[in-house]
């Protein structure tokens, strides 16, 4: 458990009780007051499972024989509608907070201050096409930066991946083991996309190819958020991919770092939440490895 | 339906109901007897489903402390006792069967000669060890060669596909589609390893590259019989690699031909069921395109 300091008094307590929470310092950093942050999971859970259950609903209805009978059509539309639910809810409900999300309904960001959601609606597009399942709704949710709850809603299994930074990680309420095995590289399974292993404008093919040849086995499963959830699962040990938005990442950064896991660039470099990222999540024993011995990012 | 024809008259009949099935020429091919092939269809469910239990009942004791808590030895353990388990039921009731197994405790089959069950009692075995999930039993019953019933069970998520030569597709019970929807190569997703786009002795890497780059997407699951079974869902649209036994693909070549897909050599050569096979199996639009264009083998 982080250890929490006292509120810092002051006029700018007033206003923030207005923002329905208080700041905190917890070793000089302003965090979420623990109690208005609980109150926001709660409320996101259950918006998360809300939103998931429509889905799987306008899933069921048969296609209308017209263009919407095309699954493209409808995961556009149903990608759209979730991000103007979650748009909807949070701006009635928390109307200091902001939304910056894959659809664009949501603020225009330019900084992370202040209490932010970053959601993806349906994480897996080509998934929710071809597979009608294997896709999940995303939603991380930050305070000045700092990654506080994260969300993974894998909506067809019904799984539900949660994390509150400092609380650990949890799978549809079960706590999700610390990842405190040792790990070697050689026996790892890493989830990545033969797409890397091809010559490409983002990554060193060349030390792709070592690296699938060193690890047990790769493995790749089209959602980038659930590929998150896995590593804190530990069913893979690592993910690595040249090109992530912050939505497709928001919600598993934190619940990779309660498991005890870390997310970086690909090169090591700290993840910028405002731009597109290469990323590399992984057990911690396995990280440094990967960025020193097989990454050559080119941009 | 198949047209089955009438039974050939003679001494053959007798010496075969004896071995509890009769034989009968479908266009000139000697085949299993309807009847026959039903009631073994329903035993091996049953023996799939207890044999699935049995392995979800013991991957939930709590391992013991010692060299057993190892999950390599649990998965060996484990594998050993369910290939014995089929062995032992097959050999009681109906002895005159033969079973071909990657253990080994089965028979040491020269030909396909009457009827061959050809048993992978835990597919996807690093799957087992890292994910506890994401393997299965797979089991193809053949006679005469020809692949007559395919059952591949995921044993975790309690989903069972199973075929009958000529009377479609099953998953839990429920029909599968069958794959008549056109497809198109640069719309399909592909289930392949990253392994197979580096250099490797048996295919040449240049052609896997454009094949990765022509396709939506690449996914990798790591249990073949998962992968048939995906591709005869049509949740992917091809699987292609370069290893595999009889045993990882007896059932999914049943299941797939039952929803109209097809099974070859990546190099298009038919399937050799007593041999390691290169396997490329997908929807039927897409398969010559990806061995004309795409696969060069090099053994």
């Amino acid at each position: 458990m982080p250890n929490y300091g006292s509120v810092k008094p002051g006029k700018n307590s007033v206003r923030l009780k207005q923002q329905q929470q208080l700041r905190i310092y917890v070793k000089g950093v302003l965090v979420m007051e623990k109690q208005a942050r609980q109150q926001i999971f709660e409320q996101a859970k259950v918006w998360v499972l809300e939103a998931g259950e429509q889905i799987r609903k306008r899933m069921e209805q048969p296609f209308k024989v017209e263009t919407k009978s095309n699954p493209n059509d409808l995961v556009t539309e149903l990608d759209k509608d979730t991000e103007r639910f979650f748009v909807e809810k949070i701006r009635s409900h928390y109307p200091e907070h902001q939304l910056f999300g894959e659809e664009g309904f949501g603020d225009d960001i330019q900084t992370l201050d202040g209490t932010v959601w970053i959601v993806d609606p349906i994480d897996g597009t080509m998934n929710f096409v071809h597979q009608k399942r294997n896709f999940a709704i995303s939603i991380g949710i930050y305070y000045d930066g700092i990654g506080e709850i994260g969300l993974i809603y894998d909506v067809m299994a019904d799984v539900l991946y949660t994390a509150i930074r400092g609380e650990g990680a949890y799978k549809n309420g079960e706590p999700l083991e610390r990842l405190e095995e040792p790990q070697e590289l050689d026996k790892s399974i890493l989830a990545i996309n033969s797409f890397w292993a091809l010559r490409n404008k983002r990554v060193g093919e060349e030390g792709i190819h070592r690296l699938v040849e060193k690890v047990r086995g790769t493995r790749s499963f089209g959602s980038a958020a659930l590929e998150f959830a896995f590593v804190a699962e530990g069913i893979i040990d690592g993910y690595l991919t040249m090109s992530l938005m912050p939505w497709d990442i928001a919600a598993g950064i934190v619940i990779v770092e309660e498991v005890g896991g870390i997310t970086t660039q690909a090169n090591g470099q700290p993840v910028n939440m405002l731009e597109k990222n290469s990323i590399l999540t992984s057990h911690r024993d396995i990280h440094q490895e990967i960025v020193n011995e097989y990454v050559e990012l080119k941009i």
